[in-house]
């Protein structure tokens, strides 16, 4: 396109924004999380544990009252399952993995882990390797702990594997963050190959630790086609490193967010070094809650029934914001976008220099979109082109809608940016 | 008494206890815990919150998905209450107050407090001061970061202050444990005079914090006559430290243990400073069970009526087992115990070196105790005099003929030790 072209371009570009602008939109794409609609697939677990109800464990434990660190043994056993390992390895938390996983940390930071030599907090330069884009709130848990965050880069398959090896021959570096399946921002999942070269790692730190966190792992779109993530605890047994990573899940975007259980996966050996620290910080964690949970969902059927029924409200919210970026931005060369098969969001790539100002621009019309940069460490994307796309807590036609001004905006940066370039 | 009479005392005492022994009792004073029974009188809380009720607190918020990091408009205001501060004082936790004070005690290891000058990981020798007798879980709060655990005496007004006002003059005390109403073990509630001496305390390090866990705010077994607690915000607020102090509470007694809400009431600086790093580890706490808990308790009256109904369950416990202890042990001259108007435990000060023996001697006769030396930093009790009573999980007639059995072996552990000296 000719300068004048360009020039041209953008001038109705931003005649078509102005139009959507005096439509006073109010619209949100920045919030992954379900719709109230959806939330109500749950509803009826709330009428399993009245007071007519048996409320003891399977193995008779009393759950009105103190006891059981771990978890009830039925709702270690449907963890497990999801996580992919046996319920000998599974800790059960409370409503928050990621409060899960900031206790894990602050384990790491003040005791350490087996195979190192004692709380992260006594080394200087601890750091935490962060593929980018990833989970913001990751990210900031280690630095809530003075940790540095190494930014790395995410393929098609998951981090740069080249980069994880290079870089854990550092013994400062403790870990790396991971969102393995349907991963946050990008929505794809590991490859076998990265996993496989995830469970080969010999890192420096003795007690490095993977923060495997599969907050999206039954979160098909498409039921019974969804991607298939190799178990990772598996590829440890095969490798022998079976103390390295740290699994996390929880039933969040299942049930109730915020109102749900969590659980770790992990080796005998890190399960036994959690619970010892773990029962310092408290009793035990709400089993009528871990019960009521059980109830509703006995085993991984029933999970996947109604993940099935959770899919059929994501999809087409999905495709509709898919459509309209084909439609909006697929012949402008300013563009490229994911296109998952799961999980909470579409990852939006755009000129280097764009994201930023596209993001102001939705704002400014009335489109709430995450913050330009939220997805890399400290909040900051070097090449300021990445935008995380979340498309379930609005509905269909208000997330078309959105998409299509998403789609203006950007072009109109992208227009500006080469102009002034 | 003479040495003969002595002797003769231990052996007719020493066959009362083989006919104890004989009957193969198992019973249990070791736990602070209610029974089964007085649990199920918040049974009807369960069958608050189905499918069928608005789900939305007071403010709208939708209680079934993500957001609110401090808990609900009503909730708080019902917390608040119970810890005598205003509602913008007060965070809500999940199902621990445990838990809240161990993150509590984490910010100050890793970021510290206002006033102070970091996280006190970063100083050498940082200490707690532990009162003791005392709550063994607090000080193993301490004790798992790293702190050096002060012990102090107990008086019957609370903590030595003249004690308290000399340590605190080393920078490298940061707190001090307290448990201000029907103290765990002792019973005794602080005095008017201690209060206000903790209010007006000038600490060497400025962010020293008191840890002031109002366990038992509520828990009188004889309502309407119960202690009553001198309000330590207010009186902080007259001296002008209102940062000086974190209160805590939960319902883990008053609903169901384990399963409960929790709170912190602090000054609105150090309920931001919480919020701060709070919001670093979760995005919330369990709204559902707040609102839970709302239903069942709208307001303090509701506590209070609740509240009458769990002291008929315990009040004759606490009896039957005084009564053992004082036909027992009154005239022996080698015990004194307290007797507390409320919270989970009286408190049994035998001769110096006996609490040991005694509490084998029960074990070896089927009544579990609360090991001797739990409530002293380490569970080392120096003078090995002090024994817990916990006489809720037991029923009636258990709970005093595991005293009746207590009394026999203090008395033969103290007859043994007279002999050997």
């Amino acid at each position: 396109m000719s300068r004048t072209q360009l020039e041209s371009e953008l001038a109705a570009l931003k005649k078509e924004y102005e139009g959507y602008k005096a439509k006073g939109l109010k619209l949100d794409l920045s919030r992954g999380k379900p719709e109230r609609i959806q939330v109500e697939l749950s509803l009826p677990m709330l009428d399993l544990l009245g007071s007519g109800d048996s409320l003891s464990a399977e193995d008779g434990t009393d759950l009105c009252n103190y006891g059981v660190l771990d978890g009830i043994p039925e709702a270690k056993r449907l963890m497990a399952e999801m996580l992919g390992v046996s319920a000998g390895q599974v800790f059960i938390g409370g409503n928050s993995s990621l409060n899960l996983m900031h206790d894990c940390m602050g384990i790491g930071f003040v005791h350490g882990y087996p195979g190192g030599s004692g709380g992260w907090h006594k080394e200087p330069g601890v750091k935490f390797l962060c593929p980018s884009p990833g989970y913001d709130r990751h990210f900031a848990v280690a630095a809530n702990f003075g940790f540095e965050l190494v930014s790395l880069p995410m393929t098609e398959e998951g981090p740069d594997m080249d980069e994880v090896e290079r870089l854990i021959a550092d013994p400062a570096v403790k870990g790396i963050w991971c969102v393995p399946k349907y991963q946050n921002p990008l929505g794809i999942t590991f490859s076998d190959e990265v996993v496989k070269r995830f469970a080969a790692l010999s890192p420096a730190a003795g007690d490095f630790r993977i923060f495997w966190d599969n907050a999206y792992a039954v979160h098909d779109l498409y039921p019974g086609q969804g991607d298939v993530l190799l178990n990772l605890m598996d590829a440890l047994t095969k490798t022998g490193k079976q103390d390295m990573a740290l699994m996390f899940t929880s039933t969040s975007k299942i049930t109730f967010p915020g109102a749900g259980i969590s659980a770790i996966g992990a080796s005998q050996n890190n399960i036994a070094w959690i619970k010892k620290q773990m029962g310092q910080q408290t009793i035990g964690y709400d089993k009528l809650n871990q019960l009521r949970h059980v109830r509703f969902l006995p085993d991984m059927k029933a999970v996947n029934a109604l993940m099935v029924k959770h899919a059929d409200f994501l999809r087409p919210k999905f495709e509709a914001v898919q459509e309209a970026l084909d439609t909006g931005l697929t012949d402008s060369g300013v563009a490229c976008w994911t296109k998952p098969r799961g999980g909470y969001f579409i990852s939006l790539d755009l000129l280097d220099g764009c994201a930023k100002r596209t993001v102001t621009l939705c704002k400014e019309a009335g489109v709430v979109m995450t913050d330009a940069g939220a997805p890399f460490p400290h909040g900051k994307d070097p090449d300021d082109k990445n935008i995380r796309i979340a498309p379930s807590f609005a509905r269909i036609p208000e997330a078309k809608e959105a998409a299509t001004l998403l789609c203006i905006c950007a072009k109109i940066a992208c227009a500006e940016k080469l102009l002034a370039d």
